[in-house]
């Protein structure tokens, strides 16, 4: 039974508090944010365990910084987290454990990761999740293999986060609304990168995502025309951008004018998605005159990654997310290796940094999951 | 014969430079702007006379400022201004002459308005309409009907311009491009309340506009579906609010947390347009945390006035460009009257001001030719 209620101001303490009741509550520790919870009466589980996808995500776009993202995808699905979902006989009920961590591409990052379920964006996400479904009578194991580097710009932590939530909510019947899956992995994301969630929104529900507002919490899923095909050429180089000296660097005042041009290039960029625009997507993309120019001089070779893109015939370039990772947009993906060629020659010559290209495509789907297996 | 040619920048003086060749230059004086010109050799009349329509426009709606507006008309054609162009033989070929400015509803508004064609918006605008379509051979009288009041926020001089362009460019054969027209008018735009299209664009292309950037020049013509009823409770008090007076009082700079919540608003309001949803546009076009706040303390009652239009229904309240007019949002005109009544209501009680309310709707139209008569 599923009885939705408008919960307006919570307070509880982070991550610890565990409501030991015939229901459980989605929280959220910002005061501001008004919850609108999912009260479940213990669900049975659906699945022995649950394997979920989340892809990569672009945030900022340029102008649509801190509110825009958009998911991506190549074939593979190498681009993105896998979490593996695990009914647990062996733990305690209502708890969640990490059971491993791999990253077969970077066996170094694993190490990185704790296994602290309270300290790993995956273990924090399945908790919320946990917690929104009001599971008490079974405990998670989870496995988490990681796609992406860390603090590469793509959405690392919000991939790891959405594919957990995802997981968790299948293992018990999918029973969570669309936003209270993303305010699980907005929870984890609080605790990593801020209280942010263009990335983690774009995880969960696939393609593009407009972040309107938190109070009252309301997204705005951006359709894009299926004949749109869109492809995103991104270019890590080896370097360590760290969220936090990234945001540090934004300007704390902006110029009025330079807010309505701004605006004007981000309300753009959204009528150009909705209106299936490749041109104007990637024009307004690097438009920002805000964010881009206080970032990219931190980012060793940006500006001349950003002109060979451009160059090459990418329709447009601009950070991902907080950086380092430079993302160009083209449309279908004929020029995908070329554009990819010339921004890591860009790295290596004007910023002296090896870098690795990735040519991907919007993924419209968002976290899915990617197998099941049935209860004995 | 059309031929079509970038400009990449003119220099010339202000209104007093006609180009005696075989071509005419559509320029403009701001050096930024590149204009798209259309050179014509002289084109011959299609008419004796044309009437032309176009109507009040909102410019901002709130998030949106400076560079989001919407045109609004009535069933009767009351809310927007009726130009008359007719071929004169008694003037020297190549020129405008304002023969007569009336205003049924408002007598003493016609004789605030010059009949000098250089200081009126509609001769401004006639002027250069003409030359953009290089009309070298005929001169042009102009019957202006002013429907609108002036400095009330509708966009009463964009309606005066767009008019007389769309008039001369009928006149002519209809030869003139979109963007041509738009920025025919705001050469007018430009005398009289500085360089914005965000009412002339909406007034000549009707429904939605988002105006992206003028170095290029790039509108974008938001369509909203047709099964939209959205309607505007305008609501205008006997009150000067001079667009001047209400510059100043903009904030020269922003807080860069403020920007990112004025964007998404934006952003958010352009995807409801796009995607038919009335109560984003509402609630968005209510939400602007920039603008409003320091113009809304100008017009005695504003804040009264908007909650009273929100808690009689309306989905959104904002003032309509730079004032005094109020402008509430509502999907249908069902609940237009009673929302008007308690509007002028608190105007008259908070503010002290008299006020008067139209209900209008969506004009997905914009600038149009109501009556031709033929050449002999």
């Amino acid at each position: 039974m599923v009885v939705k209620k408008r919960v307006e101001m919570i307070d509880l303490p982070k991550y610890l508090c565990w409501i030991k009741s015939d229901c459980a509550v989605m929280w959220h520790s910002c005061p501001r944010v008004k919850v609108t919870a999912s009260f479940t009466a213990d669900p049975a589980p659906a699945f022995n365990s649950v394997t979920a996808f989340a892809p990569a995500t672009v945030a900022n776009l340029g102008p649509g910084f801190d509110f825009l993202g958009c998911a991506v995808a190549d074939a593979s699905l190498s681009l993105g987290d896998t979490v593996t979902a695990t009914l647990d006989p062996t733990l305690p009920p209502g708890t969640v454990a990490i059971a491993s961590v791999t990253s077969p591409s970077r066996p170094s990052l694993a190490d990185r990761l704790s296994r602290d379920p309270l300290r790993n964006c995956a273990g924090v996400a399945a908790i919320a999740a946990l917690r929104a479904l009001g599971v008490q009578s079974h405990a998670v194991s989870i496995h988490l293999t990681k796609g992406l580097p860390l603090g590469s710009g793509l959405g690392s932590s919000a991939a790891s986060a959405a594919a957990a939530a995802k997981a968790v909510d299948a293992l018990f019947g999918s029973r969570l609304p669309r936003d209270d899956l993303v305010l699980a992995g907005l929870e984890s994301e609080k605790a990593v990168s801020g209280f942010h969630a263009d990335n983690i929104a774009p995880a969960i529900l696939g393609g593009f995502v407009l972040v309107r507002s938190y109070d009252p919490f309301h997204l705005i899923p951006l359709s894009s025309p299926p004949a749109l095909r869109l492809h995103f050429v991104l270019v890590t180089p080896d370097f360590e951008a760290p969220t936090s000296k990234m945001r540090a660097a934004l300007p704390k005042q902006v110029a009025v004018q330079q807010h309505v041009r701004n605006s004007s290039q981000a309300a753009a960029l959204v009528a150009a998605v909705l209106q299936g625009d490749a041109g104007v997507i990637g024009s307004a993309m690097s438009s920002d005159g805000i964010v881009e120019p206080t970032r990219a001089p931190l980012i060793p070779g940006m500006a001349a990654v950003k002109a060979a893109a451009l160059e090459a015939g990418a329709l447009g370039c601009t950070i991902s997310g907080a950086g380092p990772t430079a993302v160009a947009v083209i449309e279908g993906e004929e020029k995908g290796e070329e554009v990819g060629r010339r921004m890591v020659e860009a790295f290596a010559n004007a910023g002296k940094l090896k870098a690795t290209a990735t040519v991907a495509q919007l993924d419209r789907v968002g976290a899915r999951v990617i197998s099941t297996s049935s209860l004995e």
